[in-house]
């Protein structure tokens, strides 16, 4: 039990090391990029509304002060839970533990057709999502210098698929760009004719909330511009259009089912990540890892699986939500019988303690000072609602500069109307690698 | 005398535009970027210091108050002068003009090594500096990582080519951002043990300065560990070395001529872009556009060139320099001419008035609280000049929130010691084109 090794360092995986601090042994923390991402904000970054940096933190740095613990940037490949090996990308020698924490999140799901993922465009990255915001605004662009009133149009639309939290966002976010931001500041367009549409297969939007929240967020959109298509698939895609089908897809404007589109945004679904499969352990239909309540692997009790990437019930049969809050408490559970069993020695995985997952409550924003709130029986909406999600958004972020940074722009870009990331990058052009 | 046609968004051409906001006709400014940089600082962005778009606002926002102007992102790869017209690699029509302003600025030069560019970092743009970050940090995380020495130190080395303004910062910052920012995040490596080249085929630093000036940040530079290599010409290179000679290159520690290096970037040269071939003019030897007293064409009085791509000599038979002052002094010039003429009819350019160009002083930053500055027999270094450069710096940046947002950035780098922009930008990995 003197090595931990922990895979993925999002908010499960640093919450374990951070807890593992004062383990008299050596833990090391494999990802595949140097910086942790504050996750929740990352739509932000996509729409123009915070740089990269201001949500981003290296890892080492979070990490600097626990001399216990080592940072290793590399992509994990395989497994091997019986050998206690893991290997990666870039490493020439497989990294042995022995007791291993799998926290590598998820992946974007195209619901069988990855083909799409060359016409829509994924948000789990921080390039992901410079990605959109270069889409998004190369297509005003060029709008703006366009001749062919059809083709103009198409540039300025924009199809959000998917009605969960980041789908809202985004496509609130997108509306509000071109609304406010962009106003002005072209001579031939009107930035405030963008066509925003919101594709949600499903009858309400924000399906994890109550129906009331749904209908609160799916008339805040509306309002704002927002075409919402409920109980609308998307059947098919390609480049610069969508067909959708389903009850709702005939309640377009269009009276069909074929949209022109330059940017689609995929916030339709995730899966595990490939390397699930090297563990030949149960998973469930998108690849999650099953774990037993104490989180264990079955049949391997030195291993665990946290936050995105296990399918797990809690002590009194609750499924664990994919959340961020629910991520940290699993971390903490995991570093707590890592701990006990240093001191203890190793237990049975049904004499551990089970994990136990306690509801801080869930909330989504939906543009300029709207938001939902739902825990337990609390539903909060409008202002209130936004202005705690300000609040613990901000209070969450990992270090002061980031808090720093993001209050700066939010405030400025509230008071101004004006975000303040709004660059494209493109790849370097006078014969240097370029391309960040 | 109605359109007025500006291509280049730099410090030349942006303040062409500002000039022309009272002008009665139609001003068009084109730019292959999005975003006006401020380049001074952009080695702040390469060595982690600043985000991309701390230093850059969007051309539209800048001038979205004045309704003459029109912003068009394209790429220009032909100017007409007989017929007035402008060729651009996205837009299907020509863009026709009455008066032209040609403020495109300068790329980089290779010295007649194009394939260098494939080893070699430029940095003329903000992808380039993205790029050079995520190569410098990539390198430390790789030799966290690796188990053999000669590899390590190889990684840990990067050259700095060029010993201008540019290659003097950037070599000062890699060094800090070693010495200081990364120390103490690494397990196997000593992060402060990264060497820094700076290689000049010239006699002294900074050339452009005085020779006591020069001799400081020499200095200056070495106290800070940089290894300075003067009278050192960079004969040839390939994936991972660099060869150098000339008189100095004996001087280092391999005693010889190869060094060993993972980064190289490449401040040792410009040249004008391939565009300026298709003018038909006379040009100088790198390339650029030689222009009359009045900043005008010869044989082509209807259009004019600004900043670095013009070759000009002012009223008082002074060179005029490649710095961003002499742009927005020449551009202000040309926006008078444009003006009067305007109301006075058009003149022959030997009845304009011949440009005059004030030196405000030049200066170069070396490392945390030290730099130079000159202006005429004014000689000022340390600290004082230090400061200076930081409040010049601010108060040049073009809007409130850059401003507000580099001066966070600088106060919690320098009280922290900690630069708030590490982040390694990697393309999707999850199907999405991803890619900033």
């Amino acid at each position: 039990m003197r090595r931990v090794l922990v895979l993925g360092g999002g908010f499960g995986g640093l919450a374990v090391c951070r807890e593992l601090r004062g383990f008299r042994g050596e833990v090391t923390l494999v990802d595949r990029q140097n910086h942790h991402v504050f996750q929740p904000l990352l739509y932000q970054v996509a729409t123009a509304g915070l740089a990269g940096s201001d949500i981003a933190q290296p890892l080492r740095t979070i990490l600097r002060d626990q001399p216990n613990t080592t940072v290793r940037m590399g992509t994990v490949t395989a497994v091997d839970l019986g050998r206690r090996e893991v290997l990666t990308a870039e490493l020439a020698e497989p990294l042995r533990y022995d007791r291993l924490v799998i926290a590598l999140g998820v992946v974007t799901g195209w619901r069988g057709r990855p083909e799409w993922s060359r016409h829509a465009l994924a948000l789990k990255t921080l390039a992901d999502a410079t990605g959109i915001r270069a889409r998004i605004l190369g297509a005003f662009e060029r709008a703006e210098c366009s001749a062919d009133p059809g083709e103009r149009a198409r540039l300025m639309t924009i199809a959000v698929v998917g009605g969960g939290p980041t789908g809202v966002e985004v496509a609130g976010a997108c509306r509000e760009l071109a609304r406010f931001a962009l106003r002005g500041e072209f001579r031939t367009i009107h930035s405030g004719d963008a066509r925003v549409l919101l594709v949600e297969a499903g009858e309400r939007l924000l399906p994890s909330f109550s129906a009331r929240l749904s209908e609160e967020a799916r008339r805040a959109l509306v309002e704002m511009g927002v075409e919402v298509r409920l109980q609308s698939l998307v059947t098919d895609m390609g480049s610069g259009w969508l067909e959708l089908g389903g009850s709702g897809a005939a309640g377009g404007t269009e009276g069909g089912r074929r949209v022109e589109v330059e940017t689609i945004v995929w916030a339709a679904g995730v899966q595990a990540p490939e390397v699930t499969r090297t563990l030949g352990v149960e998973l469930d239909r998108p690849g999650r890892i099953r774990v037993l309540p104490d989180l264990s692997i079955p049949g391997h009790p030195e291993a665990f699986a946290i936050g995105d990437i296990a399918s797990a019930v809690d002590a009194r049969g609750v499924a664990v939500p994919a959340l961020a809050p629910a991520a940290v408490q699993a971390a903490r559970h995991v570093a707590r019988v890592i701990l006990e069993e240093e001191e203890i020695g190793p237990r049975a995985p049904e004499l551990r303690p089970a994990f136990r997952y306690r509801d801080r409550g869930i909330m989504a924003t939906i543009g300029r000072s709207r938001a939902v709130f739902q825990s337990g029986r609390i539903e909060l909406g409008g202002l209130v609602a936004w202005l705690g999600w300000l609040f613990i958004h901000l209070l969450a972020l990992v270090d002061l500069r980031s808090k720093l940074a993001v209050l700066l722009q939010w405030v400025y870009a509230y008071v101004a109307y004006r975000p303040g990331a709004r660059i494209i990058y493109r790849r370097g052009e006078d014969g240097g690698p370029g391309g960040p």
